[in-house]
């Protein structure tokens, strides 16, 4: 399927934590260079996620902040 | 000022593309790697936004997917 | 490329707009049942998107409200 | 209260379940047609959501993503 | 209709500027205290919004970020 | 950091639920005027909120809706 979303960011994921309903997955996209996503557990599920598995992180450029310093 | 946000990643402005009130921001986050924002144009003048500037890409982890190939 | 997200809703795109930077495209998923989706131009046409074609809305159910009468 | 979201699906709630903090609410929109919203356990309770109980689906455009085989 | 966001805050409209196919709405909830919204041109026009008029502004939990100086 | 987010409101933290990966912590932004963020245990461990405490509700403004009575 290809998708409207603007930021596919290929990676590898770090590490899954379960919560009672919610999963927190890490992906490393580079050296030292992590994202954190919130999904449901049943997604964690269906998809089979686990450590060192090839993932990408997906977002909507309307979900997207700008940062300065 | 400290986010919430669990992806908070450094880049430079690759392109500022307004609209009549939404622009699109491009940040290069590494050669190859670019996360599109879609914020106000008012947003884009308030920080002053322009090409070859360092800023960041904001994202609360509830708003990033995971896709497996 | 599998997702994440819980809700994948087919249709087919009964209209697509196009602002100066941002678009609304209403997918039919079933008689009377339409879904409006904002994205960005760019991703209109990386898609091709057009009326009629067969097309899927994608929503993070974090992003689902619910709503009684 | 009449909402600017463009999104406002009405069906039937199919499960309710409830983590620590965080809900999800399965709604039927038509029959094979389900969307699972992520809530709050607190909106559980405010809204007293039961299987069963008819019940809407509120999602901003701005939320959707498209996808195309 | 009563809905599961936990965040319905009342105010007035402050103004409406409306793009192409995206409007903002600036809401004030105190005096001082404005909350902008993005939302469709569609959504302006449906609603028949107008400066002065009450409003509230609607907001899921969780797209709420927390920040500390 | 500057942020590109329109809204910036600043209170003081009213309380913090932690449940097993995901927290609410509510923000009384003036007397009666409260808002809730849902964000991860790890963000309110970093930042180390606690009751009392001075800190802004950060919202974009495409996750903000609109309602009329």
């Amino acid at each position: 399927m290809k998708l409207s979303a603007r930021n596919i960011l290929p990676g590898t994921i770090f590490s899954v934590t379960k919560g009672t309903t919610t999963a927190h997955v890490v992906l490393e996209l580079a050296p030292g260079l992590i994202v954190t996503a919130s999904i449901t557990n049943q997604a964690v599920d269906d998809l089979g996620l686990v450590e060192g598995q090839p993932a990408s992180a997906i977002i909507k450029a309307s979900d997207v902040m700008i940062g300065v310093a």
